[in-house]
């Protein structure tokens, strides 16, 4: 695991952002030979996060890392280690950014921690919102799981929980969060209770002129004679607050 | 109801601060006389909210709103509508907010939405976070109600929700979560989930040297004279993770 | 100088904010009651910070810590050292919480330090931006001053500036920084470049119906008659494009 | 020049965002082919955006949309249209979006407002920030220069700034801004005064073992060689404080 943490920069007035780029790329180059020279099977991660110590770092998210390592060729030696906190701190959801992952084959493993969005700093809190710890395994579902990664906490105790006692009580708050997440996660997924919306959604590119698209036949050319016949387009609604209450239905029983 | 959606400004470089507040306080004591006059006996209210569409709002929030209506001998005529994404784009959570105007007397009444921490502005979504709706119900029962002021959604659809059926589901979401977390909060209440540790984590000021600060029967002097007695003093944790725990097995039976 | 920097809460879960804040009434007035006993006549300061380490503090800004001096009857024996980085964490400029201590008669002291606006904690750098100086000393000039307090910077270097020879440099800049800074707000206060915009923006309520505001003589029913007269109102611009250009030449010369 | 404004989604929870990714690669496929068919030889643009209309837009920053292009191997057909307020909306400064464009072959155009870093949406300020447009000329300088693109300001007026003239006004300062900012970036470079920090700080690299890392003759073993042979590294300052007082001395004469 690559943890970038001092790989970034304080201020851009004295870094030379491409020598530091190409040099991380050469030092993940030597670690690939000597992996293979050795034999070493293990899976390498790149752990994305947008700032802290730095100011800014140069794996600050999912996509970020992915850019660096397609523009090496060293996208097929890595896969991503993401962290909740890191995905907040960079501005997305942690859902995002195992997305983000999961759709360029890049999932890996994860930092299944929380943060506080109203603050600007990794707090590493151990995971008790089931709403999170549900959106989290879902989305780890739906890609088939983490392959050769884990889910690790990262996380910590506050400064005001220094006992021993408080250890234990984190870590049986965090495990018992996810797996209950896992539940649920495999409920809606069973129950079809977001797929049933999406298909719906997207019916339009399963059929006729949107099936064309998808399938690469469509042209601007044709494109504007479908637009030219003018048939009727009916928008329709994403029903975002019938899912919301769909969720808290399937996940709450609500 | 007193909006100061506008009472702001967009840049100190040409603003008169001290004057805009003080006829801000002269519109409010023309409002009263007014009210006075006429025999209306209604709830004066002011809701807080930091920005958009200016820059800087003056009645940024609770406690800015409280430092204002007690510099200019207002305290007694108003009391504070608080909206929940008021609250996060000032930086605070929502119960924060409830807490600040119930400690001073100020809590008048509620716009029950959500926003979107990862966003800057104001999303006025339909509320469906039950770990928000409980907190927010908990607060307010706490506070012994909302005297004559009352729960407003001030919500709204989304862009991609645009039909009126939408506007029924969102209001079905927001209503039962309202009312899932007004029921969650009364179990809080009753089975002392919180309580509980609260009374455990002050209960040094009920007796000894803490009684006596709190009576303000204590000096420096005093504690001088305490703290050389050099009585060994146990720091104890609070417990966050085991009441974040408590809070899920309370509010969802996890 | 009372830097409440433990003064806050990790949650409001676990957490008596109204004995808290009681408390710490408490010991403002038997640090008031020890001094007056003493004959210790120096001015006693609160520093204003609204989170880290805690989640959330008690002083957040100038206004939440006034409001909290004014309740507690305080306000008379206390003012507030500011500071600049922790103006940003709280959502404000500098020039901001100037303003609202200084109109409140509270501007006592200032840590003169800068933030980075794009970081979410308190990075206590040493201050170089020349707009930043400027405007701070602008705000105390026309406070006339600072009183009893002083400029400090409470900053510190960076991680990657740890020779002897930075602290030289560090200091070097900043004083620069404010040395400048001052010489140009007297520019701009002599050459009423800011004011001249201001006197004319805030005109009509130095006349007529504006003066009768102004001078409490204004009731509703007034204000009514006025508007029903239907003279034209003609609104002007803030010119906030034209006031920026005007700061640029006047400070720069550009 | 293609804005992907409403290229993003509101909710994970019912969007199909491979699906969405895979569309707008055809899309853009769709319009080379047109172009290559009429001859069309203009540089496409995109823009990237990370928010607002939407909570998550594809093309989030630099390197997500490089990421993008890279996957549907579309990135020698497009170059980004950077543009300031989007960069700090991203998290990043304007100057560091440049750089990463520019170091990836990206760079094309630019949108030269600013925005307000205490404001969570687009404000596109007319440009003003003398350090800003410094910066920025400073990278595009650097870069070579913007080969087919231009500057635009993308830039509006204030609510407060409806009157005609106020237009006039503004694009004076955004012009004198830039043109200030040219000159003044101009200068740093003829005086090598970021470039003479710059270079020292990796000089490293341009001698021995760091000059193999370079050259790409350093592996793991040799690097351990190395290191076994203890030589002592001696750290030095990045000296950010005398680089920013620098910066003063040579765009402000300080």
């Amino acid at each position: 695991m690559f943890w970038g943490g001092r790989e970034g920069y304080e201020s851009l007035l004295n870094t030379d952002m491409a020598l530091e780029l190409d040099n991380l790329a050469r030092l993940y180059r030597m670690a690939i030979d000597y992996a293979k020279e050795i034999g070493f099977d293990a899976q390498f991660l790149i752990e994305p996060k947008p700032k802290e110590p730095t100011k800014h770092q140069y794996d600050f998210d999912a996509a970020t890392t992915i850019a660096f390592l397609r523009k090496y060729g060293l996208e097929n030696h890595f896969k991503l280690n993401l962290e909740a906190n890191h995905a907040t701190l960079a501005g997305h959801t942690f859902e995002h950014e195992i997305r983000v992952a999961s759709i360029n084959g890049m999932l890996g493993s994860l930092d299944a921690n929380q943060g506080d969005l109203l603050l600007g700093w990794d707090t590493d809190e151990f995971p008790t919102d089931l709403y999170a710890t549900t959106l989290t395994m879902y989305e780890v579902l739906k890609a088939g799981g983490l392959g050769r990664g884990g889910v690790n906490f990262d996380a910590k105790v506050r400064r005001g929980s220094f006992e021993p006692e408080d250890l234990f009580h984190a870590h049986i708050a965090g495990m018992d969060a996810y797996a209950w997440g896992l539940k649920a996660a495999a409920r809606l997924i069973e129950g079809k209770v977001l797929d049933a919306f999406v298909e719906e959604r997207y019916r339009s590119f399963r059929e006729g002129i949107g099936a064309d698209i998808v399938a690469g036949r469509a042209t601007l050319a044709s494109l504007e004679q479908y637009a030219l016949q003018n048939k009727p387009i009916r928008n329709e609604s994403g029903r975002l607050e019938r899912i919301r209450a769909a969720l808290n239905e399937a996940i709450f029983g609500v």
